[in-house]
């Protein structure tokens, strides 16, 4: 069986997000912002005097403390979200090249779960459940496209063609993978844009799968930065 | 013969720049370096002058004059094309999108006179051409990949599936639109890497279809700033 | 009489900012998010249209199509709002260098309405009138400081000392120049912080020095841009 | 003793960096570079391999991997180096307010090695050593207008004052405090231009103030990434 083989083709829902590296915590964005207002560096550095100055911090926006801190995160997704995430300008990103690299038969495809019908308007698409039959529909399509835009792949690979132009035929769903670095500033700019929080107080209406992307972003930032996540789930996801 | 019939593919080579805006001169270059160098306001204003100056700040990367300007164009390319381009930070874009547009069949195949095997290292590919019948081969492949997936595309929108499902089957030669806008600066720093032109200093491996835009967009520089233009290639075409 | 005769000092309060030069309209940021959104090129381009579309963007902080437009000035403040005005790192900046240029003896003083105390906290700062004898006091202070600095730096280049280590006298209320370009995103930023309009949805606490420069670019926002303007205000002036 | 006492001045010529926090290595870097090209993670992730690569790398100007790491210090030096410093935008910073916070009285002397005479033209300056009495009375024309600057701030904030105007009279010597954040490629930046190594390809002209603070990042560069860093200055000191 060959490297081309279709049977090698694999189908993913989920979007991936690891931690790569991670320094700074929520003492060192209060350290930032005692920086600012205090000649002095004698602060009460309990948890409280912390979780108060982060409050005010969000609340009245003041986001430079906010820089200090910093997460780098490798991504496995298809490029139609790679393509929504890196359009975030303050951030750093390194991506799987497919003029330098062959990529792997790995396509997106929705869960069961995820709805595939646009209930709500163009401007802002509101995802509603197709019935089975659709669904089915839909996944032959996917799956018989991907299979057909494979096979010319490895076939143009196979017969000399160069990686530049044989990727030409694969799908926005085929999976690369990226490193992505934030601070905690952009990462919260990145999370109150892509995920429809029920606190937000600007609504947004992210497709489902950077939103998921962002879900796990939001656990990190709950994890790292525990009073900084708080105070910005308190004030509307507001990004600072 | 319904819209989505495939006799509607158009299949295109050429990348297309046009300008939207433009604005800044290169005595604007020379005012703003003047403002660093100089509290008086009385300077010698002749071409010459403002050419000498340019010369110095290029040779000697004095990058910060050269952000007194702007170019607004609209680029048409395909996917694989957009995503490179929108890698430049400094830049702002705006883009079709395929959630909130349903887009048009139009794609990418090389032309017959560019190589489309790689006779480099896969790190830096250099293309060469094919024989005849690999050409004929790989056109066989690319345009029935994309009919195929337009096809797809056209019949799940027509079932009623949402637009950011139906988009999943396009390939990345699919053509899309976008406005991007540059400063003088972020301008060189785009022709720098993405034309690999003979006077360039450092190297550089472009696709040839971002070189297709480099080359235009190197023309809109010579006619808006020609003497930035002549000292950039002067000295290199390093950015400053 | 001398170059540096104390009586060649002369102080301002006011904060100056002209427009070098200026690119876009209201109909360039509609076409901006028309690409976005649409595969067509068939829009209504009426004004009423234009406001529709740029009411609907600014209200749910769809900036980026903001971004599509130009506005470089030439700013004469003092350097204590020159500090302030470039941590603003979306912009572009060109400054008068006092290691290469010999600066001008002019100093920033309050006008006679200025408050001069602060009625506030330290971290929210609001100025109230001082009594006469206070500003009086204040005014000398300041003046003879200014004289003292400007003598000793002209006695010190006199002597051959040079401008970098000369300039170490300086106060930080000596007027500087230099030029700063926006986008009108990065300007609506720019006001929303630097202007505590009543309309601000997030209050802000500028210096009034920097909130005079807020006030006429924000005129000149309303010139070049009035329908993008309106909208802003509309919306509680927070930048898309 | 009251607190406005003259004795309580400090006179300084030294720059402070400290680093705060640090995160990402050599191999991180190498990382970054392997998602690009290669869609396996099966690399050889010897010392050997990872030079190669980070030599590669920088020798042809491919600086998104080492954006790859962090690291944020906290800088101690005269408002006049601060200025120039935050001039870098790819950066972050936090830095003490003289309208929230009293400054305390250190300024910046030059220390008796230090040239005070521009040899050099007023482009390019190159510092030469004065003669002893013009070192003598410059350091009478600092010390003085400090103290004198001085005791008016401490007199006017005495007197109710608020700092923001108060702190008019301070010279650009006084010393401030800010937080900066890196990558490893804005650092290398930073480095290229704040540095005038004898490696430098590109010759550049640095105040001896913030060569001081460069020469301290270099070694944070060395420490944490040692092969970036030889690759750095292999390669004549122009960041990727």
């Amino acid at each position: 069986m060959s490297a081309s083989s279709p049977s090698h083709i694999t189908f993913r829902s989920d979007i991936a997000v690891t931690v790569n590296q991670q320094a700074g915590s929520d003492l060192d964005i209060a350290e930032s912002a005692w920086v600012s207002t205090d000649a002095s560096d004698d602060h009460d550095r309990s948890e409280k005097a912390v979780s108060g100055l982060i409050n005010y911090l969000i609340k009245h926006r003041h986001g430079t403390p906010m820089e200090d801190g910093y997460l780098s995160v490798t991504v496995e997704a298809p490029i139609f979200v790679a393509r929504e995430w890196m359009r975030h300008r303050i951030g750093s990103y390194s991506e799987l090249s497919a003029r330098y690299s062959v990529l792997e038969p790995v396509f997106w495809v929705p869960g069961i779960e995820r709805g595939i019908i646009n209930a709500g308007t163009s401007a802002r698409p509101v995802m509603a459940a197709a019935d089975e039959s659709l669904f089915v529909i839909t996944a032959n399509h996917l799956t018989s496209v991907y299979q057909c835009s494979w096979e010319s792949y490895r076939a143009m690979l196979d017969a000399g063609v160069a990686n530049e132009v044989a990727r030409s035929v694969l799908p926005v769903a085929i999976y690369t993978r990226f490193r992505a670095r934030f601070n905690p500033r952009s990462l919260m700019h990145f999370l109150s844009l892509r995920w429809n929080h029920p606190s937000n107080r600007y609504p947004t209406h992210p497709q489902a799968e950077i939103e998921q992307a962002a879900i796990q972003l939001d656990g990190m930032l709950a994890m790292y930065w525990p009073i900084t996540h708080r105070a910005f789930t308190a004030h509307g996801r507001v990004a600072p």
